[in-house]
């Protein structure tokens, strides 16, 4: 019989989830939107609506459980989100618990960052290594990390916060009270800012892919714009590097398609930031499943939970 | 019959070794000059002789093995040291399986600051956690990160380089290639060439102690350079808590008594730039076992591999 789990996951106004075969094969997958304002017995009947359909739909095989990935901290071992910006009334409350009652199913939580890490480690640029950290280039920066294949949480699960490493002492001012955090100077968000300030475009917030465009065009502000945040993240990630030693550091979202613009700054920092990068065959890349490796590993969870068990 | 080890501290110009028991009691201790100016042969029958002292005396109890902690990259599954600023002559050379050799015993090799962050978690500050992080504040600034009660190596045994973190971008030059480095900020060496350049005394090369004595009678320019140390310090540290969200991190090293006069500014920047820091019960704390820690945790190898074997 073949066996299959569902993956979830959750963002802030849409859902997605997939039936994903231990092979990662995706067998279906789906979106809904979550419509948050409802609430959130309406977001919760969401969620168990699409993981019920998928698992009506593909009966003949066996479910292994269910991983749903979620902005947020999570406490891991009681399957609660404790801080979530995009869904706050999932605070505090058993989500676990009360999604596995009503499927009669075993549900893991996973912060989205972690989740998409594993999903590159499962069947993304990171199949080939153990060892490997994540990088979410968004609104914000999330970021996961991967030790011996499996997702690295820290004492309460609040480790992989890498948007918030101080990358500019000086730098711009950070929601978390902090200045000069990574994601205040490479983040997509951050782009946009740095374009607005320099007045790339008349929008005042210009998106990445309008930037990427001027800079593609010979626009210079653009391109300034691209190597300040590649500086950023090259000195975020020669940190990481002189930490941890990993063979593999991803990089993804919206801003990658502007790789060639903001990656020759990057790679100048890390060069001269880690000696480690320097002479080790470190491997600094895009990740390869984009959206879906959020999808790709939630879904892994259960899969590893299940070798777990049986050692 | 009891069960003991051997852990060795190989330094610069000295070596350390010692008999101490599986329960992490020192049987006895012994020290020798290493006089690396005879080179190699003479170095390793000086380290293979204290080994064979300790096991000689102590015959009734059964030797689970030698750690050797070295300051440099090793190659830990080979046993190879590959960069070494002390000991140059044993790079590139296969000392573990030399001394193995001569002593028909076991060997391990592990870098010395990994050795310490070890011994701390086995008989130290660290004995109730399973993650920690050390820094030993020292020439340069080194680090030894625990996970689960074991050494972070990374792929090829550089993890835990914590001195070459950049905390400060524009900052003083380091060997390494990098300028801003933790260890060029907040090492002892750097307290030093920040007092100097204070002229806080009329000694070119003030030592740490000196300083701590300067500031303990009230001297502003000795707490001015104490207090940018440990500014410094906290940038790095706030980033190890977001990265890791392990729930102690821990300094030992020469610096250590002025303690008061470093800890209060390290303590501002770490609240200010990490919220885990400010959401969780996060210990920054002296290390217990001052310069042992790195025969603790030599010894701990041969014990630590032992149980591995177990399963």
């Amino acid at each position: 019989m073949t066996e299959f789990s569902i993956g979830v996951d959750l963002g802030g106004t849409n859902l997605r989830a997939a039936a994903i075969d231990s092979k990662g094969n995706v067998l279906e997958q789906i979106s809904a939107e979550t419509n948050p304002e409802n609430g959130r017995e309406y977001v919760i009947a969401k969620i168990v609506q699409a993981i019920e359909d998928l698992r009506d739909r593909h009966k003949e095989s066996r479910l292994a459980g269910v991983g749903i990935g979620v902005p947020g901290f999570i406490l891991i071992e009681k399957g609660v989100v404790v801080g979530s910006n995009n869904l706050a009334f999932l605070e505090d409350f058993p989500l676990r618990d009360e999604i596995e009652k009503r499927l009669e199913t075993p549900v893991i939580l996973e912060n989205d960052a972690n989740a998409a890490a594993l999903g590159e480690k499962w069947m993304g640029t990171g199949k080939d290594v153990s060892d490997l950290v994540l990088l979410t280039l968004g609104t914000g920066i999330g970021g996961g990390i991967i030790y011996k294949g499996r997702v690295m949480h820290g004492f309460v699960g609040m480790a992989g916060e890498l948007g918030h490493i101080t990358v500019v002492p000086n730098g711009n001012p950070c929601g978390c009270g902090n200045v000069g955090c990574l994601e205040k100077h490479a983040s997509a968000t951050a782009v946009s800012c740095m374009a607005s300030l320099m007045r790339v475009t008349h929008d005042p917030e210009p998106t990445t892919k309008q930037i990427y465009e001027l800079a593609l065009a010979g626009d210079e502000k653009a391109r300034q714009v691209f190597a300040s945040m590649g500086e950023a993240l090259g000195i975020g990630i020669a940190t990481l590097i002189n930490v941890f030693n990993f063979p593999l550091y991803l990089l993804s979202g919206g801003p990658l398609p502007a790789w060639e613009f903001f990656a020759p700054a990057m790679f100048a920092q890390v060069e001269k930031r880690s000696f480690t990068y320097r002479h080790t065959k470190t491997r600094i890349e895009k990740a390869a499943l984009g959206g879906l490796a959020g999808l790709y590993g939630a879904a892994y969870l259960p899969f590893q939970a299940q070798k777990d068990r049986l050692g």
